[in-house]
Order: structure tokens, then C-alpha cells, then sequence
């Protein structure tokens, strides 16, 4: 059984005030021969991560438009989900053998997977980044329906032997979409590849308006002084996104700005056996500093939380040495925080034209916090830079219209993919 | 090192538009002969849990009142805690024999962090729970400096080896605290305990007004479909706590109500395999059964989703068979949302003159949703009469003024206990 993941409904006219009527109105008329189309997206888990917040925001919104959108989730059990977890690593890099158990246990499941899936009951079926991308197999050439891979991570230099077995599948697909044009795996140019960024919702919990007495008091629950002057960088403890740098240039920094604080703030998964050793490392650091501070969804972070440190930080760090996207310099920008961030992934396409400062060094990230407290206009201009760059650039809205174009094109609506 | 935890600031007027001038004023009069007092309270965590809860809203309420009131926490590793899990365990009736490896552990902690208190630096000791109890080892009898035990967790059929061996400390306190009179131990009636119930904040993240537009888009993000009605049950995934007894009895009342939904929250702790394992079968559960959810911390559930689910549900179930004082009750009725509860723990006392039905099986407590559900004039009415007794029993403020009264008492600033 594919699970359904009942996203409840949401209207389109919501994000009017945010994005005004003219964007609203076009994005109406370009669902117009959409009406009724039947698309299922396909992934491997309703929480916890960029693909289900994406689908989350969009599936309702496409079903607002008219679209007879589902979101459903493919059924799984530990041993798939381990080499899952293999292939997405290899695709991101890691050295592996691919073993024939390994190529057993993936089409088992994809293939038991796409018995429950009635494609043809669907005019587009969208599937989402590896775990389900071999369902394409049962396709049959009599069927109408158009199918679109989907992938939400970084394939610019993946592992080859798993690439090459995947793209076996990949090939079938009539439309293959990623994030950013470097993502494309090397020698994979094909004319039906199409980029489409990601996209913050700005109604929801992480994103949405929260007075700043709420956040304060937010803060304060956690163990915080949002009173006092403090820097955060959230993201998953993990070495790519060198928390032990950011900790190294806060200390520099803080030789100037004694009030200085930090709040790193990541998001434990337990499958992570790295980001625990790293978490505790980080609490030894933490205990020996008290304006370091520490927060997890253990110790009751989540959505609202991020929302309010993002809100309320003199500077939102992303430090990452490499990074995917990283959409979190667009949450903290749309909140007009400015973002000093790692020259990584799509972290330089969101700070451009100004908003974030890059850096490429512990001394840069920590002359760049001083700067930014030093230099109040400066702080003020990066934040409504940002801001209005993530309004033009990152925001739902914007995704959707890219994911409209291409639902037309992949369907022969409309041969001039520029027109509305 | 003793970590001092940061509390921040909080004012005890903002507590005067939900409980009025005159607490307030009576609060400050207790506090007159206490100003200046040095109090230390001394725990295990700073996160997670009731009693990290309770110190966070009633330290910087003390220090507001003119106390010099510090929380600290005690340094323990691996071997210490795993210990003092098991005689928490034991303390609320599990089997165990203990060891003298045990006894030196938990002896050779409690002595190094004894060792980092200057205990003469305070009027008060504060201990909680039995992690650090045996702290007091090290007191002098020259000191003036009272020491008080507060024990939060349930006492009333300890294990007999381990309280005999914690008594041998416990009999040392100046005082001794429990959440009731049941909790108690067996024989343990000396003229220094004390009753002191535990409250909620009405001003933290999980307690605080939430509008009512907030918490729908706060549930929808997470899946849920607020408009829809529902029940919920917030408690950790144990069979204390029958969850499984709850789904039965949401099943049996949906029968009569085809569109109820069932929303079961918990917090997941890494040293609980036992509710890892409810967890996974509940989630079975959940795949079967569209109107059924299950949440966690992992999957973006935090204090403010509380809020949330505790505000918008139709009824708040706390199916408990054996419970401490299940303090979740408070908070629901806070929120003016009807319980329906086991008669267990701190449970009846909370629902006394309404607020909540008492349910002893299934049965009981899927008659009691449907009569919620079908009596809104009930529901209304439970809810009103639930919040009036929060409002008068277990609000922080009537546990600051209990503490304030133990104090003076500890310290014979006043014989006459009644009197403000």
C-alpha cells in the first residue's frame, strides 16, 4: 500500500499579501489546462527532512489550482531503507561497492512498490530522489503517463558504479529535474533535464510572522537571553558544516565582542551515529563556555523554535564547506537576518547582489560577525537585501510557477516554455 | 564544576493579569524576611523533564522576589547515571538488588559534586530527586545551612534495599518534600515532611495563549486536520500509559462518531527502548488507520504543538494505569479542554468538581468521548470548571507561595505556617 499523506488544504490567496495579486493571477492562469490533471508525487517519508517540508507546502497548493494532486509514500522496511541510505550517500560521493544484495533488495521493494502504484491512473507520476526511482521499471509503453524524476541532492560527482546502475532507471524518465545545473551528474546531458531550485513556505511554522516578544519568550524557555547579542548557525551536526569552525570564529569575534553569544542548533536523527559523536564533543565545548550554547529537537527545538533564533540572531552563520543548497540562508534572510555563509553549493546564489557575506576562512567568518555588529547599516542592508532577493528568488510561489512550466511542457501544453 | 544553569529574568507582575493583585502582593509579603536568602537548587539536567520545567519558571520568579536563588547542576558520566536510572526505577517499585559497585559509583559522584559546593555559601540546599541526595554526606554540622530534599518522583512502593540504603541520607535533610501525601514512603513519617504539589507555568511555550489561527497552522503543518475533530493523548509511548487501551477506545467511540480522529504525541527519549517498541507497533497501527496519527519529538513535535493539540482537542485522554502526578492534566484543563483520565496518580485530584471524567477501562473512557463529543454543554462546562481549579490549585504561583512557606519554616522565620 502507498501510503497517502493527506496534506490538508491550503489557498493560494493566503499568499497573496506576501507576494502580491499579479503572481497569485499568474500562476492561476498557468494551471488553467492543468485542471484536473492527475499527478502523484512519490517519496520515501512524510516528515523530517527538505522533500516532505517541500511537499507539505506544494501538494496543497497545487490541489488549490485545480490539480488532482496526491502525495503518497513508499512502503519500506530496514534493510531497503540501509541501502537507500548507501545510494544516497554514493550519489553524494562516498566510495562504495555495489554489491548484487544490494541491487536484489532495492528492485525487491521498488518493485513491490509499483504492484500498489496504478500508474495509469495518473497523468504524471513524480518521483522523488532515489529510494523509489526504479518503480519506472513496471512502466508500460501503452501507458499515457508521463513520469518525472525528481532529485533533491547534490549527483555532481557521485560515486560512478552506483550512478551508472541508477541511471539505468533514470533514463526512462521523461523529464529528470534538479536543484541546481552543478548538480548534474557528469555526462548526463540530456535535453529533457531541467533545474528547478527549492523554495521556502513563508507561512509556515519556521517561516511564518512571530511577534518578537513571542520569539523572546521562546527563547528564554529554551535556556537562552535573546536580550543578549548572539550569532546561531542551525544545521545538522556534522563536519561538512564545520560547527567546530563556527565555534573557533565566535571565540575570535567575541575578543572584540565580549557579549557575545552562540547558539548552534541542530536536529538529532538516530540513524546519525556521527552527528551524535559530534553533538558530544560540541556539549564538552559548551560546558566550558557559558555564552555557548547547544539546542537539539531533544531538548525541545523544532520548528517555531528555528523560527525565533533565526528571527532574533545578530547573523545567521551557515559555515558549510560543502553544502547542498542550503536553504536555511534563505529562511534567515526572509527573516532580514543577515547570513554569513560558507562558499558552498547554492549558498553563493542565495546571498547574491548582497544579504549574506561570504566567507572562506575561520578569520573571515569571525571578522565578518564583528562587522556586522559594528556596523548597524551595514546589518540593516544585508537584512532587506536578502529579504527582498529570497522575495524574488526562494519562495514557494516561485516553485511552484517552475513546477507548472514543467508539468506543461512534459505534457505538450505549451511548446514556448517562457510563456505564462 | 557545578554548572550553573542561566535562567534569565521573568517579573512576577506578569503573572498579575491571570491570577490577580493580591497573590502577587501576598507572594511579596512572604518573601519580605527572605530577601537576600541564598538558595541552591541542585538537579541532574537542565532539559527534559518536569523538574527542569519547574526549576526554569520558579528560579527566576525567586531571584524577582529578592531570593538569591541559583540552579545548579551536578557533573556525572555514563556509569553514574545508568545507576541512578536504576534506582529511580526501584525507588517507584522495580525489582533490583543492589550492588556494591552501585553504591560506590553513585557515593563516588555524589562526593565530587559535594566537593565543588560551598555549601556554607548558602542559607539553603535545595536537592532534587535522588541523583544527587547523597550530596549531603559532606554537610558540617557547624554550618547554619539547611538542606531540603525534593523528591519529585513516585515513592509510595519503593523498592525496600534501595530506599533503605537512600533513607541512611534522606534522614539527614532538614526537611523532606513530596509531590503527595500518597508518594510518601511506607514508615517515612517524621515531623519534617512536607506536601508540596507540583503546577504549570501559564506563561511558557506549552502553556501560554496560542491564538487560534496559530494553532491550526502550527497542527496542519504537522499533518494533522485541525478542523476536523479529534482527541489526543500526550505521554511518553509506555504501557503505564495504555496507549493501546487508547486506541481501542477511540476505535470503539468512532463507531458513533465516523469522523473522530485519534492524535497520540510522545517524547521519545535515546535510554527508552521500551517506548521504541510501543512506538514501532503504534506506527503499525497508524498506517492502518487514516484518522489515526502518531507524533513525536522527532517529527517536529515541541512544546508549542503541545500547546496546540491541548487547545484544539475536543478532549484530552490521559488513560493512565499508573502515573506520578500526570501534570499533562493541568495543562489541558488550563486550556478550558475537557480530560477524560484513569484514576490514577495525581490524576483525581486534579479533576476534583469537574474538569474531567474518570474512566477505569476501555469502555468507560470510549463512552466518555462520545459523551463529551454529543454534550457540548458538557464539554463547555468541564472545560470552564477545569480551568477555574487550575487556576486556584496548580498555577506556579501557588507553588512559589508553598515554597516560599517551606522556606520560612526551614529557616523558623515564621511558627505559624498559615500565616502570609
Amino acid at each position: 500500500m502507498l501510503q497517502l499523506v493527506d496534506v490538508g488544504r491550503q489557498s493560494l490567496d493566503a499568499y497573496k499579501p506576501i507576494v502580491g495579486t499579479e503572481i497569485i493571477e499568474e500562476l492561476r492562469d498557468l494551471a488553467k489546462p492543468l485542471k484536473g490533471l492527475k499527478v502523484a508525487h512519490i517519496n520515501a517519508t512524510p516528515y523530517g527532512g527538505g522533500v516532505s517540508e517541500l511537499l507539505r507546502s506544494l501538494v496543497p497548493l497545487e490541489k488549490n489550482l485545480g490539480l488532482d494532486a496526491e502525495w503518497r509514500i513508499i512502503f519500506g522496511q530496514e534493510p531497503f531503507f540501509k541501502v537507500t541510505k548507501t545510494f544516497h550517500d554514493a550519489l553524494q560521493g562516498a566510495q562504495h561497492r555495489l554489491s548484487s544484495e544490494e541491487k536484489d533488495t532495492y528492485v525487491t521493494y521498488n518493485y513491490a512498490n509499483s504492484r500498489e502504484l496504478k500508474a495509469a491512473d495518473y497523468d504524471v507520476v513524480i518521483i522523488h530522489d532515489p529510494q523509489p526511482a526504479a518503480m519506472i521499471e513496471t512502466m508500460e509503453a501503452s501507458h499515457k503517463t508521463k513520469w518525472v524524476w525528481r532529485c533533491h541532492i547534490d549527483t555532481s560527482q557521485p560515486n560512478p558504479e552506483v550512478w551508472a546502475y541508477l541511471r539505468n532507471y533514470i533514463v526512462h524518465y521523461h523529464r529528470v529535474v534538479f536543484t541546481m545545473q552543478e548538480f548534474v551528474p557528469p555526462g548526463f546531458s540530456r535535453a529533457e533535464v531541467e533545474i528547478i531550485p527549492p523554495a521556502i513556505d513563508p507561512l509556515s511554522p519556521k517561516n511564518m510572522e512571530l511577534e518578537p516578544g513571542m520569539a523572546e519568550r521562546i527563547l528564554s524557555w529554551l535556556g537562552m537571553f535573546p536580550k543578549e547579542p548572539f550569532v546561531t548557525q542551525i544545521s545538522r551536526f556534522d563536519t561538512w558544516k564545520d560547527p567546530f569552525g563556527v565555534v573557533k570564529a565566535y571565540q575570535m569575534a567575541r575578543e572584540e565582542i565580549p557579549e557575545l553569544h552562540l547558539a548552534l542548533v541542530g536536529s538529532m536523527a538516530l540513524d546519525d551515529p556521527t552527528g551524535w559523536d559530534v553533538y558530544k564533543e560540541l556539549t564538552e565545548l559548551d560546558r566550558a563556555d557559558n555564552n555557548l550554547q547547544i539546542f537539539t529537537n531533544l531538548t525541545g527545538v523544532s520548528n517555531i523554535e528555528v523560527n525565533a533564533f533565526q528571527r532574533l540572531a545578530k547573523a545567521v552563520i551557515q559555515k558549510s564547506v560543502r553544502e547542498g543548497f542550503g536553504l536555511v540562508v534563505s529562511e534567515a534572510l526572509w527573516k532580514a537576518t543577515p547570513v554569513i555563509a560558507g562558499r558552498a553549493g547554492g549558498i553563493p546564489m542565495q546571498v547574491q547582489g548582497g544579504g549574506g557575506i561570504l566567507v572562506d576562512s575561520t578569520e573571515d567568518c569571525a571578522a565578518a560577525i564583528v562587522e556586522v555588529f559594528k556596523d548597524r547599516a551595514l546589518a540593516q542592508e544585508l537584512g532587506a537585501v536578502g529579504r527582498a532577493n529570497v522575495a524574488e528568488n526562494y519562495l514557494i510561489t516561485r516553485l511552484l510557477r517552475d513546477e507548472l512550466m514543467m508539468l506543461r511542457s512534459v505534457l505538450g501544453y505549451s511548446s514556448d516554455r517562457k510563456a505564462a
